[in-house]
């Protein structure tokens, strides 16, 4: 059981009547719902103090979720950087879907992150390409997400430590859906799947990758960071 | 400018009518071709003396090409360790499609190399996934062949230390069409478009690729490899 | 708790006084000794039938250590294939400090596993480079070990997923001690100390490692792997 | 031949007699001279406008060689932004020694970049632990740098694609001192020997690896980096 924190930016869903429908309490109560049998939730999003992301809260998040989009350019960089340090000293943290060009990712991974997009509504299929990978427990060998915004390659991110999911699109694209990296004592898994329109994350096999994901990403003992001059 | 050894079992062509008017002289004969310009090639067929495959060819070869298929089993074990041995001292090693079960590569991986397929002549769609490596160079974004043999995920190996190109089939499915090796000195790498029934090998974009990876495979000077007991 | 099998060579001890003084009841025992809290272990040896490693052994180890040295060769190609394909599946698999030689290893590696060492009972001292790392919790940063053999680099593996020890040697070298792969299902964690003249399976440390990687190397539930032909 | 930026603070030689005892005209200025038989080689400096780095310099530049201790902190974050976006676009970057803490360095790697140091003038021995890699050509399987300041691990950089080289220190310490990463199109290879006080960079290995690292860092052709949306 992790202490897991859910970052929703939090605008989307009181801003337009379609996402409202989709994701009536806000993206983050939907993830919150699929965790909260096996782990600790509590939320924060992007108009409160901080974001909701003061140190303490951070002190005591195992794993951090995140959910951002059209106002990645609002998070302020000193909660960034904050971000960043507890991923280095072991929290974990999952980038969602649009998340991808969210600031804490994009400053962890050193690339632009970008990537090929179309919202166009058309099915995607969730392949799993490393079976041994606790991620995929429990998951079949794929599973059609029948609307989805596509997102296609190239992905300008650093090679994964280990690459999970592939995702092909029907209209002829294909992207690295499950992205696996460490960085410092944290691990971090970018996950693909999600939009604010279509209901992605009430998918049952989605919400299962949610709980591995978190299970997976949760910090272990290590041994000391000892940095500096040395007798 | 490379010594190129084009290894083929050259069995379909000489038993199957519809293969020999796609490969009249043999698969290796096409690719021969396709590499002749830029580098020196010999061939070298399952049914010679050592498989075509002396101490002698080997030591002199920089990049060995590979393709069998239907009699994997009848290449000698003996053979099958030379090449892996030169491998390791820094020759160069490119297995083409159904060469995901040949011997030499199942024993440089380790792994079962598994995989599904489905022989349906539906359209497959080459992308790159890394435009940076060297075997993408010069390649559009996404190439389309029309007709191939589906070959899809699972892929039993191990993870690739840089993935080229992921491919996207008419028919559902996802694979990781080229896969970067470092094995002792030598370089490895699969490549899976390539069937004996369709014309892959006169593609533009993969004879391009076939170029890219001879350059890629050749063997750098390297320093010593001193094993052993040491004072 | 995971279900874990010791197979030893069990020569040495039995054949050498010094050896024997240091593992009055074979390298195995120590070994099961510093599991036993933690694991459920069993122990296998060479020269009992089909050298301990019974098909229904297998089928119910969660994660095999395996010590070997003089006697690389007498072990069976049969069983070392039953090794590897279990290890596909998910076994775990751990080779202990002269079993980079072994055959299981050997054979899922695929390279020549060769190295250079001096027997000088010079000291070695084993540092963490992955802190991060399950297999380093609750290690100091570093470990003295006053007396071993000596391995330096270079070590012909492929390039780890994980490097989790780099060892200094009192002589001059360096060698990467703990190395992570995955292969198949199966995780695989090659540590080098260990030696039959000098007690170093009675360190605490190395007894902390040992369990840390039965820990790391237990199977997990996975997704199918599914092969061959489809519809 | 690679067209060659060699950047340097150029702050000690100027500011501290010992050092200017041993670089009299700037450490860029000894590096240039081990490169200029190879490449076409120009030289920036912190205290230049721009710091020497104006877009045109960095559009003309193949291969970025960087060297900074004590100024970090004054190059200016649009200098370092645009350093990245060629690295990402395809533009080879190699830090070294002190340059782990320079600020391109760290916003690459997205890590802390921290290491443990003592500045004892002991021996450090360089070790070839991938001799197949084209860094190490034509080098010796160790080296011996009779005096140098000690770095050591854990070093907080993401786990190298490949690891060139681990040192060797007289006190006790390891250190992984040769590290390839990409990023987008980009290659960077850390390389930790050199010093301000001591003569590193009149090595004659060393010297050898700084021309194989540009060599290998130069930028390849690539295929298309499209981003955006897609039609």
């Amino acid at each position: 059981m992790a202490a897991v924190t859910i970052w929703n930016e939090f605008r989307h869903e009181r801003e337009d009547d379609d996402v409202a429908a989709v994701y009536p309490d806000g993206i983050h109560a939907t993830i919150a719902d699929a965790l909260a049998a096996d782990h600790t939730v509590q939320t924060a999003t992007l108009d409160e103090p901080e974001h909701g992301l003061t140190a303490d809260v951070l002190e005591s998040t195992d794993v951090l979720l995140w959910w951002g989009h059209e106002a990645h350019d609002e998070v302020a960089d000193e909660i960034v950087e904050r971000v960043r340090e507890r991923v280095l000293e072991g929290m974990g943290f999952v980038p969602l879907h649009s998340s991808h060009y969210s600031k804490p990712f994009k400053r962890l991974m050193g690339t632009s992150c970008s990537l090929q997009y179309r919202e166009d509504g058309a099915s995607e299929r969730l392949w799993v390409v490393d079976p041994g990978h606790p991620i995929a427990d429990g998951l079949a060998e794929s599973t059609e997400l029948p609307k989805t915004e596509m997102y296609g390659e190239p992905f300008d991110v650093p090679e994964p430590d280990r690459l999970v999911f592939v995702s092909w699109f029907e209209g002829g694209e294909v992207f690295r859906s499950g992205c696996c990296y460490r960085r410092g004592n944290g691990r971090i898994f970018y996950f693909r799947p999600g939009h604010e329109t279509y209901p992605i994350y009430e998918n049952e096999t989605v919400r299962r990758v949610l709980r591995n994901a978190v299970a997976w990403a949760s910090p272990t003992e290590g041994s000391p960071r000892t940095f500096g001059k040395r007798d």
